[in-house]
């Protein structure tokens, strides 16, 4: 042990001074940012899980079986192959070029102004609501986020201290009403929100997809306001039934007459939900003042996406049609299997969401269960859901919960649909 | 075009709206803190080094001929016929246990108290320096950073809004009288710095390294006056002349009996150096309420890093001593060439650092020289530097530059000295 003078007893981190009065309250070290972060919910749901004969509906993973784990191995192999130690040095923080080109041909399909400049690559969809809250928000601005909405956004926004304004939604996404009058009333007040932040194609948590109508109008109010839309369209390319719509960029691209410069919406997906996504592999599509300060951002966030992951996602691009095939089929089967258990088991006063894709379907309670504090009850019976509480970013919704059902089995949504309708039954 | 009321002209993100008066100025709807951030010489630099016949010193990137490139790939395929889809499917936060089980025994040897919970794994030693910064630093927080310091640091830090306060160094180091009286300056104003960011080993952009006894000191200062110390040590395996020193982190744990939940020290490494930078694999080594902060903060800004990433380097583990000790040899010789050259050529008035390990070393040219100015008339003569005033974070230095020299051939050093040598001629 050192003794020299002016050493000190540390204690969790508490400086407990033994020389003057220069201590600091070490307790209070960290930043507001990261005091006003909560734990995922999500992450303690992944815990859960892992409890043997447990049915967990609560998680958000892709199936894993449905990995190309084959290609995937010799898309490695090749990359390596054939770029070399180019593969594993530094690279640019823009992104992989060939894969930045081909992302900006068919990000919107046949929107000729869209070059690879603006294209930015990401380490997963995470680190693209991350970034887009770095430069975008200051401390007290306002960020718009849907009823419910993708916790996972909130997380990554709250470090920036916005105060978030909620948009209510019901079965075809953000009502454009309440959305007006909220607009109206924050413009009223000086408090222009800086971006809306929205799932347009089977959100998380709710599967709902927004309508056509719809995005036409939340493209019209957010530019008669001088509003970002921040397009979070993870799931888009998983459609098992409807017609596909065009994103809220695509829609704008339409409007600027193909110029991405002049659209004020910043678009990310990502190839977590297509292909794999412990690869982390993302991008943004968005207007070069954007991807500009996109750019600066992630230089300072992780210099660049790992140069070899997006060469094994750029090999298997032209596999990508038929993975994305083989998870809608699979996909839809899983959903009709569940939708069907829930119209068998389910008593009424509970009713559920119809999604057209995605991974996820949303339950409302009667108002007076709580499904926070029936978990326990149903981990008890071998089921487990998420919480709607948690996507609530300004509190509600103790009466919803998401169910999962891009990972389960026939056997375990039969099992496991009739375990949570017992739970439920038993409740009321 | 869509025609709809209430659509709207953009250029350029300036809203110019024809409706209503509910118009923001668009320029100004990027935050602050992104509008602080500076873009990165060094990128700017790697751009310029992409001529033909360019001697490049102002890189700062490992050399690729050294890459384990087949253990590489034999890794990679290792670590997808072992882990299967788990090596592409959603991971922990915190990172793949085998990887922290092994960092804890090995960052610090000898001391048992490290656990799996002190080690974060990090996208990058970039992101231990992002996320340090997010988890530490409110606006007007003072920051300590050496003169000259890593720029991409303060490039992470500066969205957060801190005040820099710059500490002199010399050939060993934080001058520490200067430090200690810095802090009490900064004591009597009621401004105790959240942190003091160091590289203690081979310093970018210095090469210089800091001696035992002012490691201690470093600590006793910082532990009196309840300075967090924010140790970013990426080359330290890379020593090729001189004896091991251990690293502050070491030394703290010392000081507590081998707990580092009593540490105030924050080890920021990374194999970005030792085995390749393109996987992007770092990690932090701290107390738990630290590691607890930033497991909340990397949640929301990648959720976890590339799971095959992690288990690649699991797998070059073993590889890693005799990997190093390649490094070490050719380093060293690249070192001692360029050294002999610039005894050779340099005239007099000019002096360098004579760095005993790591990648880069620093020259001081007389006072009334400025590097920056000179930097076209060097590359005319085909030798790029990388010049020194973008290492100080307030400014000076205007009489500097790095050289790195862990890429260059034994010819291209003699090539390239000698043009610098005449260009600096020229100029005095």
């Amino acid at each position: 042990m050192h003794g020299a003078p002016g050493t000190t007893k540390w204690s969790q981190l508490s400086f407990q001074q033994d020389v003057g009065a220069a201590a600091p309250a070490f307790g209070s070290a960290f930043s507001a940012g990261i005091k006003a972060v909560n734990g995922s919910a999500l992450r303690d749901m992944l815990r859960m899980a892992q409890v043997p004969g447990m049915v967990n509906f609560g998680g958000g993973l892709p199936a894993p079986e449905l990995f190309p784990m084959d290609r995937i191995a010799q898309a490695s192999a090749q990359a390596l192959e054939k770029h070399g130690w180019r593969a594993v040095q530094y690279g640019t923080t823009e992104g992989f070029l060939p894969l930045r080109e081909w992302l900006a041909e068919h990000t919107c399909p046949g929107a000729a102004g869209v070059t690879p400049e603006h294209i930015q690559i990401m380490t997963g969809g995470q680190q693209s609501l991350d970034l887009v809250g770095k430069i975008f928000i200051d401390p007290g601005d306002t960020v718009l986020v849907e009823t419910p909405t993708y916790m996972g956004a909130v997380q990554s926004f709250v470090p920036y201290r916005p105060h978030f304004a909620a948009v209510p939604t019901d079965d075809h996404g953000i009502e454009m009403d309440a959305l007006e009058a909220l607009l109206a009333d924050l413009a009223r007040e000086g408090r222009t929100p800086k971006f809306i932040y929205t799932i347009p194609n089977f959100q998380n948590p709710t599967g709902r997809t927004l309508s056509l109508e719809r995005r036409e109008r939340l493209l019209d109010l957010t530019a008669q306001y001088g509003v970002f839309v921040v397009e979070d369209d993870p799931y888009g390319q998983l459609r098992f039934s409807g017609e596909h719509l065009p994103s809220l960029a695509e829609l704008m691209l339409r409007r600027t007459g193909g110029d991405p410069d002049r659209s004020h919406v910043v678009y990310c997906s990502s190839f977590s939900k297509t292909l794999a996504p412990g690869l982390r592999d993302a991008w943004v599509m968005a207007a070069r003042p954007i991807t500009e300060r996109l750019v600066l951002a992630k230089q300072g966030a992780d210099m660049h996406t790992p140069t070899l992951n997006q060469m094994i996602v750029t090999e298997l691009l032209p596999l990508l049609p038929q993975q994305v095939d083989k998870l809608r089929h699979s996909y839809a089967d899983r959903a009709g299997h569940m939708l069907a258990a829930l119209e068998r088991e389910l008593p009424a006063g509970v009713s559920y969401t119809t999604p057209q894709g995605g991974m996820f379907l949303w339950l409302t309670l009667p108002e007076h269960v709580n499904t926070t504090a029936m978990l326990p009850r149903a981990v008890e019976r071998q089921v487990a859901y998420m919480i709607g509480e948690c996507f609530h970013a300004l509190g509600g919704g103790h009466n919803t919960m998401r169910l999962c059902f891009s990972t389960a089995s026939p056997q375990d949504i039969d099992r496991g649909i009739a375990a949570l309708a017992q739970t439920i039954h038993a409740e009321l």
